[in-house]
């Protein structure tokens, strides 16, 4: 995962043995030496084979597996990512145009081990491979909550497992400013709380980033979402004596910067020269999303501006902010990128036209398909909001492109996709969870053919990558038992696994509805923060309950059952431990579905359902907690099945 | 726990609402700050409460808990850390003589939170605490397997958490040199692997633990251990036309600095300036152990060299270099502190003697209390070494100074001790698993008063505190589910668990014997990784069966049978799984135990044992993997008391 573009399996198959050794292209200058020693580190732990050689070699040395490229790259927008690998039954040849690509395929040939009793082995295989999009992005918000460099690199990692190759950093938001900025020193003194990249971090992370092929795009967020650029220098603000401070809570805030003044320009074509040298990438991210503009109407001045150029409304006030900024960064070298909201007429086709709206923000088609029909190059995020907390198959099916009908050129400015983890309700403990394993899925639809679109296969492979992203260092399956310990206080943590398992965060931000139930410093140790999308029982019980209502066997019966049981033997174990107020907080979730648990025992064996269960059923419902349980549509359907 | 020096428990409690905030002294300059808004967040995400106040307030603000103290200080040695702490109904006072005696206060603080199904809140008390030594430490060998900055940062939150106050990084050694040297670049470039921390690292580390009053010690080892300085600048070598190479295996070498050439002290002079720069703590380990001069003896003009200046021995020699060397740090405003080998009569008093060897090695009292006696200010790590992964019991039972007797003068000179975590074994993924809890055990031996020595009372405490180092990102606990998913390769891992909870990796350096087994680059993610000392299940049975050869009452059959039925179906469920290499190797482990659980339970039935058991239980005990089966003295008793 992602799927190759063509694969042809054989019947051979390569051995791995303590002898096994690596020869890289001399012509590399660190990437492919940095995979192929971490390769063999991988392989090694995986495998428990002490492996004699640690390290690859330059020179040849009797290698069972070679790796040539023809030239190395820099990560950058087209740079050539293809690969073949053939894995003999004596030999595995990796053969790439770039280092990149050499790498990519060094991926592949890891998820292609296998192990036995006896013996650990590549099975063999031709391979053909080559992403469909250029642009395979991850967004990680670090301004909503603060994530450590350790959270980033980890993350990169996983990335460059899954052949993803953009990582967008969102870094400046109404809750923080994340850079240690020279010249205005007061950016992160005064608006980050203390938490804040320094610049050598900063490079040390694009540094990390580009040994694994993968671009950084920095995104500072102008002119809303600036609340803490406001609290740094306020006189920026588009309002006069007013009191700018760090925003606690989550939502769209007034905020803004005045883009009628000069000193804005000098502030930001400043800042962003600063933060340019940083990232090496020709791309920068201005956001430009969700300024509602309040401010800019109720300034006198503003409004007086606003006349004086012909700006007729907000939307046109800020093209001319916009354009000012595409000017800046042009100098710079930069392309500017934003969200879609800067698609407006006087807009210069160079800019990338970033979409997060489509069908769901009551369009009928994505910004994408509009962007790349005017001329715009665009990438998609609409459909890839991974904090909206859905199933993986929501993502999945989400097509870039779809049944639109593009010319050629207009096909061409589909760049590719991004998945965005925006940070309000995610801190270091919970981020993996709400990354892993769901874009993997998503990484697929921007790498594999159109055509790679079987749910079962997906799950299928899905649940191995995610369980093999642990050996990368992603936490999504750890931490969830830290948080289940947190909650019982270090006592048993299996009953509270058991409701787990049908249970998931609220989704698609009715969690934290209006942004004022959390703020940044509330407590993300709870029962929901420790459940995650497509919850795997859940998944399991509703597919039985359909085979159940289809035809029901006794073996089917049997099924449901057991699952039946599970919940109440579950009930049984959690009023066991030890109280305490959190666990009190999600007992009432647990005491309905052992009620509900029992009443389908009953109803199974005689076939009848009852008012008690139906009113059962209806409270089970209810969230508790932030958390649903995911099986009540298939509850509701059994019941009305012995109706 | 550490156990404070005067407690009083009193019938008030606090009880924790929303509305709890807390004013810190408006002397603080970031100490307390941070560590007042951390206990904010562990206090939120511990019990779930919505606090309305993230931070701390520096004016009077209506705040339950009160934190002042009189001085800002920087941690070094002798630094007041004393602290007074009541908690009443309706407030909470936290008074010190500095920011760090107040931070060491928090930390109690927060071990007195209790919660039920209702309410959260403090215990009432009275403490008056300061430790007996004035330094605890941890060392932590970055040089056999580095260990990037989150590594170092979650440990140095931990040792804050157990009111420890060194740490001791151990920089270099045959395996690698890890800091970037600007003036000695080949240093890091040709001698790390490319794994090494840049300056900017080492700066923000010690940054980091200043604000927990934590002192940071950089050993640079010379003039053995010596491999990878010599791998970088041959020519400082002992012996000519050598090919010095860094060390993949374990052990001691021979590779050593050249102690008669001048360009050696030229080099160390302007290595330790650029180093010490770094570090502002006035002392500066040289480390200066385990040189068995062997290439010295070989060089005849080092033996040329020792008859001109009149050096009878390589010792000799190795004082010369050491003398010179505590000029170099003299001369830089550091004291040199090396290991116990430095202690030779010409050593001056002003060098600190760490302590490594004693009665284990031979010696009839630790090196500790010759040091203290002939006037050196001494550290202990005699007894504190964990990586021989003893048991919690052996270290807690250590007391530096046990019953030898000394001037107050001479106890003057005993400034405390350190334990330390070498490397060889240990990876990222394992490290904490090796250090925790143990480690919280021994702080308590440095920080409580003597006679706090009741071992089960300890163990209760150790077990919380344990739990409670998960919430400061230690990864003892979930890192170990990692490892067992990873033998399983994603099955369910309870037989794994089953197993692990009475085996241990092998002790006191027979995992690894000579060295040859395990390499830097071999896998650490087998049945030994996850296994630690203080095997919970062991300590259990253990117990049971002592209670049931004095006692054998029903109940205490059934606790046996509880086992051996528990061990019985773990097996069976081992059997189950889809089998691998790595589970194939510890197969025979777990069959051994099947065997002998069965053969138990008939025993207990008949009262009488047999020629096949007690030829199991032989078998039983034989490490296989470099895991045993801690569990076999006691069943080799229960064995004898059926014969």
């Amino acid at each position: 995962m992602p799927w190759p573009k063509s694969i042809i399996t054989t019947t051979n198959k390569f051995v791995v043995t303590n002898n096994f050794k690596i020869q890289i292209s001399n012509k590399d200058q660190g990437k492919v030496n940095y995979a192929a020693t971490k390769f063999l580190r991988r392989l090694s732990n995986r495998t428990g084979i002490f492996l004699k050689e640690g390290f690859p070699f330059k020179k040849d040395n009797n290698s069972a597996l070679k790796i040539t490229f023809d030239t190395v790259a820099q990560p950058s927008l087209g740079v050539d990512e293809s690969y073949t690998l053939e894995v003999n039954a004596t030999n595995i040849q990796l053969n790439a145009k770039t280092d990149i690509g050499a790498i990519r395929g060094l991926e592949t040939l890891l998820q292609l081990l296998k192990t036995t009793a006896n013996e650990s082995y590549f099975t063999g295989t031709k391979i053909n491979d080559a992403p469909r999009f250029l642009w395979r992005g991850l967004l990680i918000d670090a301004a909503r909550h603060f994530q450590p460099v350790a959270v980033i690199k980890r993350n990169l990692e996983a990335m460059a497992a899954v052949k993803m190759n953009v990582f967008h950093w969102h870094l400046t938001d109404d809750q923080g400013f994340r850079i240690e900025s020279k010249v205005y020193p007061k950016l992160h003194k005064l608006a980050s709380d203390g938490l804040y990249y320094t610049q050598h971090q900063i490079k040390n992370v694009v540094t990390y980033a580009t040994r694994l092929g993968i671009r950084v795009i920095p995104e500072i967020d102008v002119p809303g979402h600036a609340s803490a650029i406001l609290t740094a220098y306020p006189e920026l603000g588009s309002k006069d004596n007013y009191t700018y401070s760090l925003q606690r809570n989550a939502g769209v805030f007034d905020p803004t910067l005045n883009p009628t003044i000069d000193k804005t320009y000098k502030f930001l074509e400043n800042l962003f020269t600063e933060v340019s040298s940083l990232f090496p990438d020709k791309y920068f991210h201005i956001g430009g999303d969700e300024n509602e503009g309040k401010h800019w109407t109720e300034n006198k001045k503003i409004a007086a501006f606003k006349k004086k150029h012909q700006l007729k409304t907000n939307h046109d006030l800020q093209t001319y902010f916009n354009i000012k900024l595409e000017k800046i960064l042009s100098k710079l070298g930069k392309k500017l990128m934003g969200w879609d909201e800067i698609m407006t007429k006087n807009m210069p086709t160079t800019a990338v036209i970033h979409s997060w709206r489509g069908t769901n923000e009551g369009l009928k088609e994505s910004t994408l398909i509009a962007a790349a029909k005017k001329g715009y190059p665009t990438v998609l995020s609409n459909g890839y909001y991974i904090d909206r907390m859905q199933s993986v198959v929501h993502h999945y099916k989400v097509d870039p492109i779809g049944n639109a009908k593009l010319t050629p050129a207009q096909r061409a400015n589909i760049l590719g996709g991004e998945a965005t983890m925006w940070g309000e309700l995610v801190t270091p403990l919970t981020i993996d969870s709400r990354i892993w394993p769901r874009t993997a899925a998503i990484a697929e639809r921007f790498w594999s053919p159109k055509n790679v679109t079987d749910i079962d296969h997906m799950f299928k492979r899905l649940s191995v990558v995610s369980f093999q992203l642990e050996e990368l260092g992603i936490t999504h399956i750890r931490n969830k038992d830290v948080i289940l310990r947190n909650l019982t206080q270090n006592q048993p943590t299996k009953s509270l696994e058991v409701l787990s398992a049908i249970s998931e965060p609220l989704k698609i931000y009715t969690r934290n509805a209006g942004g004022t139930e959390y703020q940044t410093y509330s407590p993300f140790t709870l029962f929901a923060d420790a459940c995650t999308a497509d919850a795997p029982d859940a998944l399991q019980f509703n597919s039985y309950v359909n085979q159940y209502i289809t035809q029901p066997t006794v073996k089917k019966k049997q099924q449901l059952t057991y699952f039946f049981k599970k919940w109440i033997s579950g009930y049984k174990a959690f009023q066991e431990l030890k109280n305490n107020t959190k666990l009190q907080k999600i007992a009432p979730l647990y005491k309905n579905l052992n009620q509900v648990s029992g009443l389908f025992l009953n109803a199974l064996k005689s076939g009848k359902s009852n008012a008690e269960l139906t009113s059962a059923l209806k409270k089970l419902s209810r969230p508790v907690e932030d958390v649903e349980i995911v099986i009540v549509n298939a509850l509701e359907k059994l019941n009305k099945s012995f109706q």
